[in-house]
């Protein structure tokens, strides 16, 4: 049963905030799509608690944008891997990152540069590559760390 | 001063969150989009306490993205229109309505449709009109209350 937050809208907008707009959420999202699946390593990237982290993880995987993927039976693992439904959040996420890119800078320059694999474009306001022409989806883009990710010393992913 | 909900996170999509990510922000931003302008429209429209509305306007006016226009001079009264910085979280809003309607749908059918103005053509992935190919912005297309919202009786925006 989904919770409802905003019980008077009648409004598609509200209706997905009330499965990602609980803080954390998408930023929880945003790193599993970057690569980091494991519980003690989404902790240690966003330093929350452990309560705060199973509770999101749980509506994410209850609501069908997470999926929970065995990676070790004795004892058993698992691993959060991105739905379908999730992964069609990746241009929310996208056009977040665009907007916090143009209005609030990192004065050492974008923590991330997505690209147009093979390419090397850049997505433009309609999340088309302003290179070739490609209409980037989740699985044609590469993000690597930029100027404010490497200065303070992150550059893992 | 940027409040920093974050603080731990060197990324755009933090920062962009640490500005619309608090409750009924982006719902207060698509309520301003669809031509909701006056404080007590808003209250009505969004069914919130007159603290939460005075302070979420308040942010987003402090960090540009609403602006006070003056419509009248005694007594003093303003309304709140969307500067540029606001608008070019539209892509954002549009994304999430498309996601909620595809995956929370409302058994009457969509709350609002969302149309290339003059040619009545759906916004694709990519927020391309899948009639012409024509990009869509802010500024042309047209939103009307579909069979959920006409249903409940709310066809006036």
């Amino acid at each position: 049963m989904l919770k409802r937050d905003y019980e008077t809208q009648i409004c598609s907008i509200a209706r997905a905030l009330e499965v990602v707009g609980e803080r954390w959420s998408l930023l929880i999202l945003r790193s599993v799509f970057l690569g980091v699946h494991r519980f003690d390593d989404l902790l240690e990237e966003l330093g929350i608690t452990r309560s705060v982290l199973t509770a999101r993880l749980q509506r994410l995987v209850d609501e069908g944008l997470l999926k929970r993927v065995p990676y070790q039976e004795r004892p058993p693992r698992y691993e959060y891997r991105a739905t379908g439904k999730g992964r069609e959040l990746w241009p929310v996420i996208l056009h977040l990152l665009r907007w916090g890119d143009a209005h609030y800078p990192d004065p050492s320059g974008p923590p991330r540069l997505i690209e147009h694999t093979g390419c090397g474009g850049r997505p433009d306001d309609h999340l088309i590559c302003d290179r070739c022409g490609e209409a980037l989806t989740y699985f044609n883009i590469t993000s690597r760390p930029g100027p404010a990710l490497t200065a303070a010393g992150k550059t893992a992913r």
